[in-house]
């Protein structure tokens, strides 16, 4: 610990002159606290090791792919074998249908899927299926939710057209009022009605949805012949391995899922309910690499595992022991903090800390003492965390809170 | 041989209850001539195993990805190593900046780039790069041109909207008057221009592109300081290393690359011009997987190899010696037949063939005898094919016009 970034350094110089600002999209480290580094060597686990050398307990799994922790033997070997066999070819392998009848078997609403490669395209072509059952044109999203990086969806409007989002309406999420608002706003062009799993925009408290909420989505989508389509790419696996509204007994008409799916092998579904199976014969949706054999072997066996590991809860004890220990920390120190979200996938925010000042001197003392936690956006648990893990992690946050006593 | 196709049968009963149409996309041999398997079992150089355990010359090449030849050592080597150390992480692995530095050195009008997963998402990202440059909105595309499989660019219309296309304009390709009238049209809100490396629409005789609409595109762009955007994702790697139109003399300010980039393994990528830098650096655009470490080790491995086997040369080569082969054998039954594209990519179609039912005819045939053609797509070439292949494929070929010969 406490060592130069100098490799970090370098290879950032490099990147400066062949990638436009160093790096694209959420990986970029110049959105992260002082001294985070850009470049990995290695991971193992829960563990990663910067090109530095540095190594670190991980509490963002890779913004969440990871969620057997990195190299899970089962999934390695699956990979690989059918990789051995053949990945890429002319049409999909048997595994196609393995895993399609896995999450079929996994999910309650799911009479069907369809496989990409990114949480994009799966939401792109729930919409697109939405619209092309209802044969109507208004999505309802919620104000500030991440649905991707597209025109119609995308944080950023710089190259985006307003045409690109004219049938997109919004609401608030966890206002049922406001849904039913942009509800009439649609009038007889909605076609169906986007949530994430929760609400997890970042540089806010999470929100968890509560139950009138989500009873207000289905009921609406059901009276209006329209699709309540659930984007669990982010929470998928983490929450409840039949979804994430589950235990909210709520099941959409369309779900998305990327991220956690394969641990880490590049993989998104779509899962449908019977009556919107002849909408998604219609459109057309596809990539070069979709019926790549190898990331399908590597989820098959990730959902297999998480079956048999009972992920979801294993994740919530560990995310638990974070969160006591976390509360226990601030508190030792006098420091106020809030911590929002579901254990699986955590958040902690100081309070009276607008530009996160507080936030980055914490992650930023933290992991120089060996844990790499995010100041603002959620975190993710993995089911390689184990109790001696988050009690290692959390002498390292306690690192992280002296620093902020220091300049609180 | 002559086997039946129980196990692929089988496999598609059970697709059809869990995939909507039994699969989704290019890959559905629904739109294939009869016979020819769904599934396969294995790959290895230019040979795939279907299910049923029948193995077949390959001259789809997984529709363009594999263009080395499955399995080919020097880039499994490189993806596993760099699998074993880490692949998905919380940001990219050191071979990040050693493929950008690789790619601006291969493509001459590359300054940058930018990785991603799919084909479309680099066509998605250098159409919004190039609004974003300009505060303009209009992109001109060829009529009949694919460029991907979202609503801006979808050859299916279900689930569009009109708006998805509100500021797309067309051309006729190979028709500069067509060009300048489309340029007319779009007025000061011109943004940019996408063309293919050449006409490689299905169904139809490939044309490549004329020397005066190539400087055309390029004189229009330059004149009203819009974007010119080479899809290059079909046909990257395979005219020529350095980008398709560089016998042209013609060069790009973006261009889209995927399917032969990393020979089968997931990604994307696209370059842009210096100009172009800075609006590169204002659209948000990334996925999950895109810094993912092995992908890159594979495409930096697969393009340090083709440039070591000069591969556009052999694939020249080895085209030429199938398209001559195919013109005797077609000669000798007494068939008329066109060939087009270039020799890497062909198409082969019969005169007086409108339904196909000839070029039908003589793939299942073929297949039969062992060769995996397309009736109607253009097919391609890979570096393991070897003369003996070529001829042990055109004997397949004759068996194939001896059955169109005796329908005919």
């Amino acid at each position: 610990m406490g060592q130069t970034n100098s490799q970090d350094q370098m290879l950032r110089a490099r990147a400066q002159s062949v990638i436009p600002g160093g790096l694209w999209g959420h990986l970029n480290a110049a959105n992260l606290p002082p001294g985070y580094p850009q470049y990995f060597a290695r991971a193992e686990g829960c563990r990663l090791w910067d090109v530095d050398g540095r190594e670190v307990i991980d509490f963002m799994c890779s913004w969440g792919p990871v969620i057997l922790g990195h190299h899970h033997p089962a999934v390695e070997d699956a990979a690989r074998a059918q990789s051995a066999l053949g990945d890429c070819m002319n049409g999909p392998a048997p595994v196609l249908v393995e895993l399609a009848e896995k999450l079929v078997e996994t999910i309650p609403h799911a009479a069907w899927c369809l496989f990409s490669k990114n949480g994009t395209d799966a939401t792109t072509a729930c919409a697109t299926i939405a619209r092309a059952a209802t044969g109507r044109r208004k999505l309802l999203v919620a104000r500030g939710s991440y649905h991707g990086a597209v025109p119609w969806c995308s944080p950023s409007l710089a190259g985006v057209t307003a045409e690109d989002r004219a049938h997109i309406l919004h609401y608030d999420y966890n206002d049922p009022a406001s849904v039913k608002a942009a509800v009439a706003e649609a009038g007889d062009d909605l076609a169906g009605i986007l949530v994430t799993a929760f609400r997890h925009d970042m540089a806010r408290d999470l929100e968890l949805p509560n139950p009138a909420f989500a009873q207000t989505l289905r009921s609406l989508c059901d009276s209006h012949d329209a699709a309540l389509i659930l984007d669990d790419v982010r929470a998928g696996f983490r929450l409840h391995l039949g979804g994430s509204w589950e235990t909210l007994g709520i099941r959409p008409d369309l779900a998305a899922y990327s991220k956690a799916i394969a641990n880490g092998h590049p993989l998104a579904a779509i899962t449908g309910s019977e009556h919107l199976r002849t909408a998604a014969t219609k459109i057309f949706t596809t990539g070069s690499f979709w019926c790549g054999a190898a990331p399908m072997a590597a989820a098959l066996a990730t959902i297999t595992t998480l079956h048999a590991l009972e992920a979801p809860t294993h994740l919530k004890t560990m995310g638990e022991r974070l969160r006591t220990g976390l509360a226990a920390s601030a508190k030792r120190h006098a420091l106020p903090i809030r911590q929002s979200g579901p254990p699986q996938m955590p958040l902690m925010l100081f309070d009276n800390d607008p530009d996160f000042r507080l936030g980055n001197t914490f992650c930023a003392a933290a992991l120089d003492a060996g844990a790499y936690f995010h100041p603002k956006h959620n975190m993710f648990l993995s089911c390689a965390h184990t109790a001696a893990d988050i009690d290692r992690a959390l002498e390292a946050a306690d690192a992280g809170f002296s620093a902020v006593a220091r300049v609180g």
